[in-house]
C-alpha cells in the first residue's frame, strides 16, 4: 500500500499511522521525495482500506498489488513528466530524442555533435566518458576531465547532457555537469548504485539488464524512487538471447507492457538493441510505433573512426533523415491520441 | 552458386555444366521451380565464373555466399511477389493483412470473420483447422470438414483461405481448399514437410521456430525452394526467451535483417509475438514501421468465447480501428521509400 | 485422474464409468496400451474419489494433479522398464550406454562399431539413416538400405538398435528393423509423428526439443503413451541459450526434474550436450552423478572422417576408459541407494 | 603476450622492452600482484618472439592468443592454488566444501553452522552479511556488525569465510573479517568493484554474471589479475534461460570449459544452479564428476525458517551424507588422474 502524507503531518499522526500499520503486520517504509512524503506499507493481510485512509495527516492510500509499488502506474495514473528546463521535457506527450557518439572522443567531436543536434532541435546528448568494457585493457572513457569538456560546450548551446554513472564514488563529481545520469545494462541491479542515485536530486535513466525482466527494471527503479528521486526513465536497451545475427534482441513488447505497468517515461535504444547500423532507424521507428517516449541514438560524424560501437552508429547525414522521419511517425501516432 | 538455366537447353549441355562443376568439386542440385531451372553448386573452391557462365544453356550465375542460395538476396534482388489473383498480392510493395480466428470454430464463427474482412478489405483469412497442441487431450480442430465448410464461404466472398498444415499425409487433402499453406512454429525444421510442399504449386507461408534462427528459417525456406516451390512467405512470430511478462518475445529485429537477406516476402505475427490483446496493435504498428510486408492477427467476435488464444484474439470493432492505423502507418512509410 | 480398468471389464461398466465421469463433467479419454486399458478423465472439478473407485470394472484410481496424466509418478510410482530381450533393459536400476556414430556410413563402419561395443558389453547401437539437416544440401543418411544392412549386422552380434524416425511414413517400413524409435529434437513436437508412434509396439524415445521446456518433453511422452504406447524414454540433449562456447547446453537439472515427475527411464546425450570431443567424458559421468540411466554417445573409429558431427565423437580406445568410468561412477551411486 | 619480468629489472631495462612493444605497435599494461610482475602486451601484429624474449629483465614470454591473459591457461599451465593457511587450499588436487546460510543471521545460527562444519572437516563457511535483493524491501542483511560477530566465532574454530561484496566501499571495512571476497552474480560486470578487489591481497571469488557468458566472466578475472589480486577462483551458478522447472539452469558445460581455459580453481554452486532442496545432492555430485575443484552450498539447521533462499537449502543432517557422498565421488575421479 503507498499512502501519501500530509506536507504538514505532525510527527505524532505519522507515528499513528506507523503504529496502524504495524498493527495489521505491515512494514511502514517511510520514503521522501522531490514531490512528496510517503509511506509504503509491505505486508500480506487484506483489510478494510477506509479503516486507514481516514486518519488525520493522510492525503491518499492505495492498494498496490504490484511488488513493487512507488513507480506503479495501478497508485499514479498520470504519466510522470521529467522536466529538465527551457521546454525540455522527457515523458508521454513529448517526443524525445537522446542522440551522440558511443564515447566521447574530444572537443573536436563534441562541438561538430551539438551543432548538429541543434540544428535539428535536439537538446539532450548522449555520450559515455566512463565505459564499462567487458576487457580491461579497452578504452575506458574520458573520465571528469571529458565530461567537464563537454558540459562547458554544451551549457552553452543549450544542450542537456545524459551520461553513464558507473560507481558510487562518482555520482557526487559528476553532478554538477550531467542533466541526467544513465545507469547501464550491467549495472541495472548494482543496488548501492541505485540507493545512492535516490539520494541525488537529478534525473535517472535506467537501462534494462543485459537478461534483466521487465518486473526487474520495475524493481530496479523502485529502488531509487524509494529512496527520494522520483525523476526516473527507463530505457529498454536489448536483451540477451541465442540469435546472433544481432548485437541483442531489441524486446520492443516491454515498451506497451512497461507503459502499462508504471507511470514512468520510457525510451528505446534502437543502436544497441540491434547493433546494425542500417537497421537502426526502422527499429527507431518501430519503437516508436510499440508506444516509446523517445529513443536514444548513437551517431557520429564519421562512424568507421569512432572510438566505439562504430557499426552501430549512423552517420550525420542519415541520422538527419531519421528525426524527421521519427517526428512524423510521433505526429501520427499522437493524432490518434 | 546458382545457374539459371535456358529453358530450351540440352540434356547434353546440362550435362556438360554439371561435368564442368565436377571438376571444380561442386555438387549440382538442380531444382526445377514454377519459375525456372536452376542448378544450385555446392563447394568451397574458388573459381573464375565467367570459365562457367559462357558455356551454353546458361542463362545466369551467380556466386552466392550465404549458406542458403535460392532464397538469398544476393542472387535475386528483386522482391518475389506472391500472387493470389484478383489483385491479391504478398509481398514488398504491396500491405498484407492475414485476420481471423486462432481456430476455425464454425459456421457462424466463418460467417461472421468473413463479413468482418470483407467489410474492410481484407482479402486474406487466418484459422486453424489442425491445431498444434501441447497436450494429447487438448481440442485439434475441426479437420479436413471443417476445413471444407470454410472453403465454401471463403469462395463466394472472394476470400483466400491461410490455414496450417502438420503433415505430409494432409497435404494433398487440403490442396483444393487452401491459398497458402502454413508451416507452423514447432514444423519449422520439419524437413519432410518441407520437402513435400516443395512439390507442390501453392504459396506457403513458414513461421520461424520457437527458438529458430533467422538463417534457420532461411534454409528451410531453401527446403521448399530447392524441390520445387518458390511461392514463400516468411513469418516473425516471436522467440522463446527468459521474459515471461509476454508469452513469446516478438524479434523485429529479424524484419530489416530477413529482408536483407532474401527477396521474399515478410509478415509478422504480433499475436502470438506478444501474446496479450491489448499491445497487438502497438506491436502491429511497430511491426510496419520496422519494414514488414504485412501482419497476420488473430481476431474473433467474442475473444473471451475462442476455443483458444483468446487473451491474444482482438475483437472486431478493435480491429477496424486498427486496420485504418496499420494501413496509415504503411502510407506514410512508404511515401519515403 | 486416470482409472485402470479390469482386463474383463464389460462394455455396460465402461459406459457407466464414462457416464459419472461425464456427470462431474470430466472428459474421458480411453487408452489402450501393451500393458492395459486407462481411462484419463480431463475435468476441473472437485470429487469424491471414493464415489468413483468403487464402480465395478475398476482397477485402480488415481487423481493426477500434473497436466501430463499417464506419464506422471504421481500414478505410477515405480519406474518404468524397457525390455529389449535378452536381459538388456533400460530403466531405473539398470545402467544404459547406447553408442555409435552419428551418421550410419556403411558396411566397415557398422562391423567396426559392433565389434567395439560387443568387445564392451555395450548392446544398444546408435546411429542416423535418416539424418535431419538444417540444409537441403547436406547428407541426409542412407535411409531404409542403409538400416537393413546395418540391421542383419548388428542382429548376428546381439546388437540392438536405435535410430531416429523423421516422419510417419518411415514408421513402417523401418519396423522390422529397428529395435528403438527415436525422435530427434526437432521433432519434439511433431505430434502427428508422435501420435503414429502410440499405434506400434516399439519402445520409442523421445529427445528433448531444442528450446524445449521440461514439461512440453512430458507431454510429447503423453502423446505417445495415451496413443497406445507404454515403451518409453526420454533422453535430455541441451538446449538452445545464449552461451556459445558450447554447442547446446546440456541442462542436468532436468535429469533429477524428470525422475521425480516420472515413471519413464531418462537418459542423457552428452555428445550433443555440449559438442566438444573432450569434454564428453566428464559431461557423460556428471549426467550419471545426475542421476540419469544412462547415456547416449556418439563414437566412431575415426572421428576426423565422420561423416558428420566428428567435433563431438569419441576415438574408440578413449571411448572405452569412458564406459570403464561410467560404470564405475554408476557402482559407487548405485551403493547410496 | 605475456612477459613476466625479473625481480630485479631496472627502470631503463624496463622502459627499453615497453619501447619494444611500441614498436610493433603493442600496448603494455603493467600489472605487479602478489607473486610477480607483468607487462601485458596487446596488439595485432605478427612477431618473432625471439626478437623481445632475449632482452635484458625478461624472465618468460608467452603469446598468448585469447582475447583474456593473465587467467589464460595457454601462459600458466600449472594450476592455480589458493592457499587460506592451516591446509586449507583451494584449487586443482584439492575437494573444497563451502557451506553456510544464504543470509547469516545471528549468533545461535552461526554457531551451530560453526559446529556443524567443524565436525565435518569443512573448513569454509558461507553466509550473506551484505544481500543484493530485487526489492528494495526486502532484508537487506546484517552487514559489518554480522560479519564481525560471524569472524570472531569462525576464528576460534579454525573456520574461514567467504562473503559477498557488494560495492568498493565496503571492501575496506571487510578486510579484517573475511578470507575470501565473493563477487555476486549481479556485480561480475560490476568493472569498479573488480578493479578495487584487485588492489587488496585476499582472493577473491567472482561468480558467473546472470546472463555471463564463459569468456565473460573471464575477462571479469582478467579485471582482478590485471589490477594486481592474482587470488582469484570462478564459480558457475546457473544461467538464466527460458526453462522455469528450476530456479537457474546450472551449466555444467561451464567446468571442464574454464578447466581448460584457466588456471584459475573453478567451484559449482549447484543450490542456485537448480534451486530445489532435494536435487542439491545430484547436481553436486554431478559438478564433482563434471571437473569442479569443489562446490558451494546452502545448509541450515532449520531451512524452513531461513530468512532467505529455504527452499534451495539442505537440512544439516542431509548434508552430512552429501558431504560423504561428495568426497567418494572425488575420490574415484582422482583415482583416474
Amino acid at each position: 500500500m503507498i499512502i501519501q502524507l500530509n506536507k504538514d503531518i505532525s510527527e505524532s499522526q505519522k507515528n499513528a499511522i506507523i503504529k496502524k500499520l504495524e498493527s495489521i503486520r505491515y512494514k511502514s517504509n517511510e520514503v521522501r521525495t522531490q514531490a512528496g512524503t510517503y509511506l509504503v506499507g509491505i505486508g500480506k493481510a487484506v483489510f478494510d482500506i477506509r479503516e486507514i485512509g481516514h486518519m488525520p495527516g493522510i492525503n491518499d492510500i492505495h492498494i498496490v498489488s504490484d511488488h513493487y509499488k512507488l513507480v506503479s502506474r495501478k497508485w499514479k495514473v498520470n504519466p510522470s513528466i521529467i522536466d529538465l528546463g527551457d521546454d525540455v521535457r522527457v515523458g508521454e506527450g513529448q517526443f524525445t530524442v537522446m542522440a551522440g557518439p558511443c564515447s566521447i572522443e574530444g572537443e573536436e567531436n563534441i562541438r561538430l555533435t551539438i551543432d548538429h543536434l541543434a540544428k535539428n532541435n535536439i537538446w539532450i546528448m548522449r555520450g559515455g566518458v566512463y565505459k564499462p568494457r567487458s576487457s580491461p585493457y579497452s578504452f575506458r572513457g574520458l573520465g571528469l576531465d571529458g565530461l567537464k569538456l563537454w558540459h562547458k560546450l554544451a551549457r552553452k548551446a543549450g544542450i542537456r547532457i545524459i551520461t553513464e554513472v558507473m560507481q558510487v564514488s562518482q555520482i557526487e563529481p559528476m553532478y554538477d555537469y550531467v542533466d541526467i545520469y544513465q545507469v547501464g545494462a550491467r549495472n541495472t541491479q548494482n543496488f548501492n548504485l541505485l540507493d545512492e542515485l535516490g539520494r541525488v536530486d537529478k534525473p535517472v535513466m535506467i537501462k534494462r539488464g543485459i537478461s534483466g525482466t521487465i518486473d526487474e527494471l520495475l524493481y530496479s527503479a523502485e529502488y531509487v524512487f524509494s529512496a527520494g528521486n522520483e525523476k526516473l526513465i527507463l530505457c529498454e536497451r536489448g536483451i540477451r538471447t541465442y540469435e546472433t545475427a544481432s548485437r541483442n534482441t531489441l524486446d520492443l513488447n516491454a515498451i506497451p507492457i512497461l507503459k502499462e505497468k508504471t507511470h514512468l517515461p520510457v525510451i528505446a535504444d534502437p543502436s544497441h538493441g540491434i547493433g546494425i547500423r542500417d537497421f537502426v532507424e526502422p527499429m527507431a521507428l518501430a519503437s516508436v510505433m510499440a508506444g516509446a517516449d523517445g529513443v536514444m541514438l548513437e551517431i557520429h560524424p564519421e562512424p568507421e573512426k569512432a572510438f566505439s560501437d562504430g557499426q552501430q552508429t549512423v552517420y550525420f547525414r542519415e541520422a538527419e533523415n531519421m528525426y524527421e522521419k521519427l517526428r512524423k511517425a510521433y505526429e501520427l501516432l499522437n493524432s490518434w491520441r
